[in-house]
């Protein structure tokens, strides 16, 4: 008789093995870590002894759930703002709040509010990517989950990295700190290929190969990333990584969303070995459509099934997600038989285990797996009688009626993190309260930014992020034969050139002058001096200059541009700025290639208020920090060949310039 | 100061008045069956006392919500059979289930059992279509529940009715024993237009007129459902009721599902001021599509939300539904800002009332309304933070986030049903044994008839119900001039003539010789004596004979049909019937009117086995047992015009007939 830490003894134990053996009248036996023996009640206690022998007559004993999609973090940005268009959700709510409070404090808060709530809903495992990964790690640790954390990494400046460099370094250590802790599993997290370029993709996939972790992204999630990824690649998205540029599924890569992708990305995510996290609640909720899950799986390929952040779904019930997989794919099918309940539980343990890429260690009750076992009320007034004639009507009652509250009893590793209900690893109550703190510092900064510029700007455009940062010389120059001697340098190569007629009309607010935002009608003049076309772009800034090149080239933030397409009247009722100024100018604007590298060239005469002289403007664009100073050193040299004098050189905006232009 | 029954104090009162007006630290005062006052809790503790203040701070305090679709006595039907097609749900498992087990008691505990499940959810009020509806409704009223109830009528035999005339006449008996009591409001339940012909529809919207009592249908649910009514009425479905042979809308008519309607149906339904219940999860469940409901809101259609009965859900949580309803509706339309959360709350709780014809009542907190309130759990780890930016945010948490567990209290009519999660007017402990009692039965059952034919050939073809009666009358006759005397009698009029070769092929189980399956192969016969087409068909019946009219006509119950698309091999493999016997014969057939009405005439060879003589048979269809009797008189009467004597009739189908015929 050997002696074990743990037996759940009686109830009916759902494997979830590959026989999908459901012995009734069960139990499971558990020492240290590992599951050593499942099997009728009889022939367990006839083996194994133990102090704690748990009776789970009228339950459930199965896997805990897989969870294999959030972001946990989101608790705490739970119900923030809904019922929104994406861009305005995530660009006017979610992306500042994210600025303003993602610190490592934020994260370790969030993970230990999520893995409650995941506790208590049977999860087990989870895959997350987020920021701050490491502070998620020790949370989820700490709380005794199971985790497959992704650092997240974009191309844009993100809550925990400046650049992406940043982010690829602290994706790194983080690896390191964490590879091989029994509990964590760190991956690399390249946002989606929207959020990247492939060379950051490349980048990321070249460290999850190398350290042989998991990569989490989003791929496919709305049909506009899909329409963008073929206008600008011409390849739709799973090919688009596939391709020879990133080679992403060199790694073993989990994908979320999968929403619009063809058959044909189906075979190339099967081939390569990659799985699918679906997620059906959120695909709803943002309006980004039916995943074809019933058809991915008809190509064999591994889908798990994830809850997706609490800020867009809102909660972390798998419960919920199973049930709406298993019935959102009939209606898609046309054919209730599609995705019974046995397949859609498959997919939140067994399956949803290999999603993660550790099927081998958890997801169902077998002997020598991990311990990763809840236990379930049967005998609750939403869910009886129980029939038996048919064995799957057990899945049948778990998958379309059981919630998340008949979770009785959860172990992970092992370890006992729920007890008839009672956490034994977090302290709720403390959540709860910390959580409320939160929650009021949030509110006071989106009500002091209630009317915030951008927000409203997202409201009623579709925006366009340019490249994170800009850096640019202006100068003062006597005479426009000076620009010649750069248009004709052997190292300059000049692409394009416009004349253009600009009206310009700057919004300002009363937030101390930061917030910006022009409305800009361009009139594009021909050869003959004639209007060609005309288009109107809102253009939103806060022009605080980030940092200074060798006292000449500035380098500024981002910002956001939006074609207009109201006349200005209408953003003047609706942004309401509390001072507007106007600029008119003559624009001669050149692309230049040089050393190979675009910068743009400007030749304005400022004609409304009327400013005498010439100026000459020279920029480039990057999302890098380190790309910034090396272009900051070639607008350096371009200066030089232009023999501009430092006392030659403004750090102005025009519209700082023209002290006496018409205030409206 | 008044003295009141009971005073809900503090917490976040959210009225769902027309104003949407959310009070916090609110309170709400009951007195009898009334709601006395809304207001801030400092206003009203004010001016009212009472020895029941509850303290419901950190929850929210709303109205009652409304389940505007249910069949609550199927609650002892959840989890019997899932996963399956429709019709082999209903004619395979459930129609056969409801057959042998649908009595007064079923009714009245699986009543029980919904309402201890309603009740544990926040529903206060109902609309139900079931059987017995008099049990279910004085159920209803003991649990201390709001119900609209429909009594369910069909064309077919029911398990209260083998008429649809004595349907009828238990509806006006039950609408007489309720109408105007506090809680129940009767209501007639044509089951749906395609089980129903136009008479009986008519019937039952004259009943609901005459009592004023709403009208309760299906209509619409499924793709096919639509597509028969056009092919068979040259009407979509809700066109079809409204026309001249039914005009069902002059009922105050809650239509459920309608998830195949059109815009020019939607104005139809807003015109004539009828009503929707939306079913979000039983659509998706049974793979009937997904509703507009988008669209019938921007027609102004009232729609409510209901969870359909627990055997296609597979349970009766709103909260599930009303967060389906709100996501679904986002992906439908493409736009996720569709169906806010506010309105998916106000679609089941103001709107659903008078969706239910009871908008004047229910619904909402507000002074002088019936006292249906619950008290909601806010602080659950699930649902945290609250942020108070912006007044929907406590929408968005209840739709999105809360869940039916986190419901703790509950009033309504303003009895309190129950509190601190216990419920005071059921007790489950017994209802969950009486549930295992039942489901013991039911699986022996099912056992028994796991091989039933039935079920087997519903599993592989699309069934064709045939009327529920057939009357026919079979002689041996001499000579075939004599049918001359009834072809050529003035009250006949020959309509259609075939000649077949008919080879049967009969399968026989050993269920007391009850079940059996035909196959039939029918060889038509041109004037060359040629075979001009070929069809297969399969019958399922149960040949026993239910009455005799005189000595001479038989009554037999209904048929199944089918075509079988299979060959012969097939069935006989699939079936793996005891015995096969065949059966050849050459068939005349004549469909004549008689005094106006249709029968048929047959004139028989038997072939093989070969028995000598001719045979008649004369038969007719019909739904119902009163226009049975008529047509067993017609027969008589012909069979007096053919001059057939007592001695030439014959009781026995031709396959008893053949006792040599050949058994396989």
């Amino acid at each position: 008789m050997q002696t074990v830490d743990t037996i759940l003894s009686g109830g009916v134990v759902v494997t979830m093995d590959k026989q999908f053996e459901i012995i009734h009248d069960g139990a499971v036996a558990i020492k240290g870590d590992k599951i050593v023996a499942v099997g009728s009640k009889e022939d367990v206690l006839a083996a194994y002894a133990s102090d704690n022998v748990v009776d789970c007559a009228g339950k459930y004993v199965m896997p805990g759930l897989v969870n294999a999609h959030t972001h946990v973090p989101m608790t705490l940005l739970r119900g923030l703002a809904d019922d929104l268009r994406l861009d305005v959700w995530l660009i006017g709510y979610v992306m500042p709040v994210e600025r303003q409070f993602v610190t490592p404090e934020f994260c370790r808060l969030g993970t230990q509010i999520a893995c409650a709530e995941m506790i208590r809903s049977g999860i087990t495992s989870f895959a997350d990517m987020y920021y701050f990964e490491s502070e998620i790690a020790q949370a989820t640790a700490d709380a005794g989950l199971r985790g497959v954390l992704g650092q997240s990494i974009l191309k844009f400046p993100s809550p925990d990295a400046d650049t992406y460099e940043d982010s690829l370094a602290y994706t790194r250590r983080f690896i390191e700190r964490w590879k091989g802790h029994p509990l964590i599993t760190p991956a690399v997290a390249p946002h989606a290929p929207y959020t990247n370029t492939d060379e950051t993709m490349r980048l990321c996939t070249d460290l999850a190969v190398e350290y042989d972790v998991p990569l989490l992204t989003h791929i496919a999630e709305t049909g506009s990333e899909v329409d963008d990824s073929i206008e600008e690649f011409g390849l739709r998205v799973v090919e688009r990584v596939d391709g020879s540029g990133v080679q992403m599924f060199r790694a073993k890569t989990l994908c979320a969303h999968c929403v619009h992708i063809k058959p044909f990305e189906m075979r190339i995510i099967h081939d390569r070995g990659a799985t699918v996290a679906h997620c059906p609640s959120s695909n709803l909720k943002l309006a980004s459509g039916i995943a074809p899950v019933a058809q991915m799986l008809k190509h064999d390929v591994t889908v798990g099934i994830g809850t997706d952040g609490p800020s867009s779904n809102n909660d972390l019930d798998m419960f919920t997600e199973i049930h709406l997989a298993a019935i959102l794919a009939k209606t898609q099918a046309n054919d209730p038989t599609t995705l019974p309940a046995r397949q859609a539980l498959l997919m939140a343990t067994r399956q949803g285990a290999e999603a993660l890429f550790m099927g081998d260690k958890t997801g169902s009750l077998e002997t020598g797996k991990l311990a990763d076992v809840i236990v379930l009320d049967a005998n609750v007034i939403h869910n009886i009688p129980q029939f038996d004639r048919d064995a799957d009507a057990v899945y049948s009652r778990i998958v379309y009626a059981s919630k998340s509250t008949d979770v009785r009893h959860v172990i992970c590793n092992g370890q006992w993190l729920m007890r008839d209900r009672e956490l034994l690893t977090l302290d709720e109550a403390t959540l709860i309260e910390e959580a409320r703190d939160y929650a009021v510092q949030v509110d006071t900064f989106m009500r002091a930014r209630e009317e915030s510029v951008l927000s409203k700007l997202v409201a009623v455009s579709e925006l366009e992020r340019a490249e994170s940062y800009e850096v640019q010389v202006k100068a003062r120059i006597a005479d426009e034969v000076v620009i010649d001697k750069l248009l004709k340098h052997p190292d300059v190569q000049i692409i394009h050139f416009n004349h253009y007629r600009q009206y310009d009309s700057y919004f300002l607010f009363d937030n101390e002058g930061k917030e910006r935002v022009r409305y800009r009608e361009d009139d594009k003049i021909d050869e003959q001096g004639e209007v060609e076309s005309v288009r109107s772009r809102l253009t939103y800034s806060v022009p605080t200059t980030e940092r200074e090149f060798d006292q000449a080239v500035l380098l500024f933030r981002s910002r956001f541009i939006a074609d207009a397409t109201r006349p200005l009247r209408f953003y003047r009722e609706y942004f309401q700025p509390l001072h507007e100024r106007q600029l008119e100018k003559d624009r001669r604007r050149w692309h230049i290639l040089y050393q190979g590298v675009l910068y743009y060239l400007n030749l304005d005469h400022l004609l409304q208020p009327k400013v005498d002289g010439l100026f000459i403007e020279l920029k480039s664009r990057t999302y890098s920090m380190k790309d910034a100073e090396i272009k900051a050193g070639r607008l350096q040299e371009m200066l030089a060949l232009l023999d501009i004098q430092p006392e030659d050189i403004i750090h102005r905006h025009y519209i700082e310039m023209v002290k006496d232009a018409p205030v409206v």
